[in-house]
């Protein structure tokens, strides 16, 4: 299985402009691709980073300036046999979700993410291509119902969470073991019951 | 399996009331907890709406005004066998998410909420208790291991996503055929994407 991981290796995350600086967001993005890739790989799959820049990791990378859809289909259109995409802000994936995902039938298999996002892509057939602008997890199925492929969603937490707003810090902290967590654990963050019952990140 | 619908029958979903109604929020609380108790039913098992003032629903209502903790501690306490909690405002369970959590295996199976929260409970030691203040998973984790209790999560994106927030009415809307997502396309609200790339609830 081809398992492309993509990455913005020039200016990552800037939702969390709040609360990271640029060189904290940069450190904070790259834990998070360290936690996708090693938990790809323990899936006995080999993660090729596809990032907008050269970047130095352990894993084979690709570089691709263009747009995420671009660069993306542009995979889709010269492999054979089927491709993974899962994006690199998935601090709380785990092997055991990735392999609900391989195992998962279906020409297309979709993860949904947060409000109408799209956080993994198994594309078994080779005509299919993404789009992520816009609301992608209904536009990425009505694609799919259109072209008559056979659609299939995995139900996971740990895939749906990807990590943009200061908001999503909390569940990077009390679901996850990995490098980010270890990161923002370093870097002075605690996760906060506030008194109204909203639960936050605060930072020391 | 006894399983427990908790319902605030008084004055529910109060963090919606940027973009409904008093009314409006009773209606559609309704709606979420009759697709909550359907997907139960549909599970093979009967629902018992805990709810704190008597409502008219089609299944049995057992009420209780004590605190949320408090009345499903008290059905722990005097039920035997395996109790099952299954919070009201999750409007895109399915009968396979939920028999996921039946079939999981360990004396407590629990089940996140985003921020913190924890949605689903699946108590099978007649010790464990809940305390749904604060941040109520790492609780009921670590009371879990105190008491030398093995604690299973599931990793659900359709039982994680409680609805409290107008943020949350996009993933009815994109994730739910149920009467919830049917109250709110009655009532006029639709997915829009914003130029920025968030996707949010737009009403007529």
């Amino acid at each position: 299985m081809h398992v492309v991981v993509p990455f913005d290796a020039r200016d990552p995350k800037t939702r969390l402009a709040p609360v990271l600086d640029p060189d904290e967001r940069r450190d904070f993005a790259r834990a998070m691709l360290d936690d996708v890739c090693r938990a790809v790989e323990e899936t006995g799959h080999e993660p090729t980073v596809l990032a907008t820049a050269g970047i130095d990791v352990e894993w084979p990378v690709e570089v691709d300036d263009r747009s995420l859809s671009e660069a993306i289909n542009a995979v889709l259109a010269r492999r054979d046999g089927p491709v993974t995409v899962v994006m690199a802000d998935l601090a709380l994936t785990t092997p055991e979700a990735l392999d609900r995902v391989f195992e998962a039938e279906g020409e297309v298999v979709l993860v949904p993410g947060r409000s109408g996002g799209t956080n993994v892509v198994l594309a078994r057939h080779p005509d299919f291509r993404v789009d992520y602008h816009g609301v992608s997890i209904r536009d990425h199925r009505e694609r799919a119902a259109v072209a008559g492929r056979e659609t299939t969603s995995v139900d996971s937490f740990r895939l749906s969470t990807d990590v943009d707003d200061p908001s999503d810090l909390v569940e990077v902290l009390l679901h996850s073991e990995g490098a980010a967590a270890a990161w923002l654990v370093d870097h002075g963050f605690d996760v906060h019951a506030e008194d109204d019952g909203v639960t936050t990140v605060r930072r020391d």
